[in-house]
């Protein structure tokens, strides 16, 4: 028997109809489909888009992918990756073809990219399927563009430092922070520095029924959800 | 009969199955595919990704959207954008649904956003679909993150000032350029006075028959085909 092959897949941001077709099909013919969860008994944002997909004989794993910060928890975090990407090998082993599914696309900011790195150390065949990033389906769902004619985009996490962001913020006429939660209140700050209060537009769980949008400076003073991301045009008030 | 609706619909970098289930369903119940030529009977690269999802009812509206520089000749290009926009309105006037196909995701780098600042103008209505970005797909087919951690991503287009790039080269540990040709040269310059000359992967005609890699500075300083994205990683040797 053949050994089996891994696929990373981005299953975009929300939607269950803005997977890929690639997505789709590999899903559907999946034996096994790795499924990180935060904590175990969790469902995944990743599972509940996918769950309109999936055929009879989808056969489900829960793995666990602890939400601790990396630099501080390294050597922890790190261990339990190897776990993981051993249990994901001794599935391939087993002539298994694996679809390890991911929120948004596979290549921004996911924990996937970690786990990958463990993954081809060891030699295994890894193919990754691209997914819609959160930031593309928020400028899609209020009709404006990332970034146009001579103009960049930054995409940030509020992960990073001020400094960075600080530097971010001057440069970019376009800039998407994601994980906005991590500190709402420190870029509202920054924004109101610069004159930017108008010029923003959080979209909080994007795509789910608790979906929201804001344009008020007021409601990042308060605690908003995890998955929040936030677009701002320097050129654009939005309201 | 009542209007039709507008989809302006991301077809995603180039292979065929890369478009979303939303994006292949709207083509397939399309009345009417717009599709964006740089000049009349040269045949898009976002038509011939669709093309396997064609049905025998589709109808094709070829458009021509010059591609030249914005600043240098607005008048001309809003002239024409308005023309197509009026041509689109008239056709969900009689109550046809309408796709606009574009290349990648809809708001990054696209005709399609300034195309969209006229029909919204028009108050026609308009609903945006994602597309995966080529710069997604770059990282996907190579197996390396765009962005984690604690990192930022920027991107941005050789068509913008070098002063911007060199400050986009100093603040980002990783830096997507898009449209390289329009100054491979002066990028492969900035890349060796930084001593970056390895940490670079560019691909060129991503998704295509003529797709091509490449990691060697040298082949920056020869002319490369229009559709290359480069991926710039400072913390990566690329060879």
């Amino acid at each position: 028997m053949s050994k089996g092959k891994l696929y990373g897949v981005g299953v975009g941001p929300g939607e269950s109809d803005l997977i890929t077709l690639k997505a789709y099909r590999l899903i559907q013919d999946a034996d096994k489909i790795i499924c990180p969860s935060r904590k175990k008994g969790v469902k995944s944002i990743a599972l509940q888009i996918i769950e309109p997909h999936l055929t009879e004989k989808s056969e489900l794993v829960e793995m666990e992918f602890p939400m601790i910060a990396i630099e501080a928890n390294r050597e922890e975090l790190e261990a339990k990756w190897q776990e993981n990407a051993q249990e994901i090998n001794s599935y391939l082993e087993a002539g298994d073809n694996v679809v390890f599914i991911t929120l948004g696309d596979a290549m921004v900011f996911s924990t996937y990219a970690y786990v990958l790195d463990f993954l081809l150390e060891e030699g295994i065949d890894v193919e990754t399927v691209s997914g819609i990033p959160s930031f593309c389906n928020l400028a899609a769902k209020i009709n404006v563009s990332l970034t146009q004619g001579e103009e960049s985009l930054a995409v940030t996490s509020m992960t990073q430092s001020i400094e960075e962001i600080r530097a971010i913020l001057d440069i970019h006429d376009n800039i998407v922070i994601m994980k906005v939660s991590a500190g709402s209140e420190i870029i509202a700050e920054e924004l109101e520095k610069r004159g930017l209060e108008n010029n923003f537009t959080l979209i909080s769980n994007i795509g789910m029924e608790t979906e929201n949008k804001t344009t008020d400076i007021n409601d990042l003073k308060q605690k908003i959800p995890y998955l929040s991301t936030m677009l701002i045009k320097k050129n654009v008030k939005f309201n």
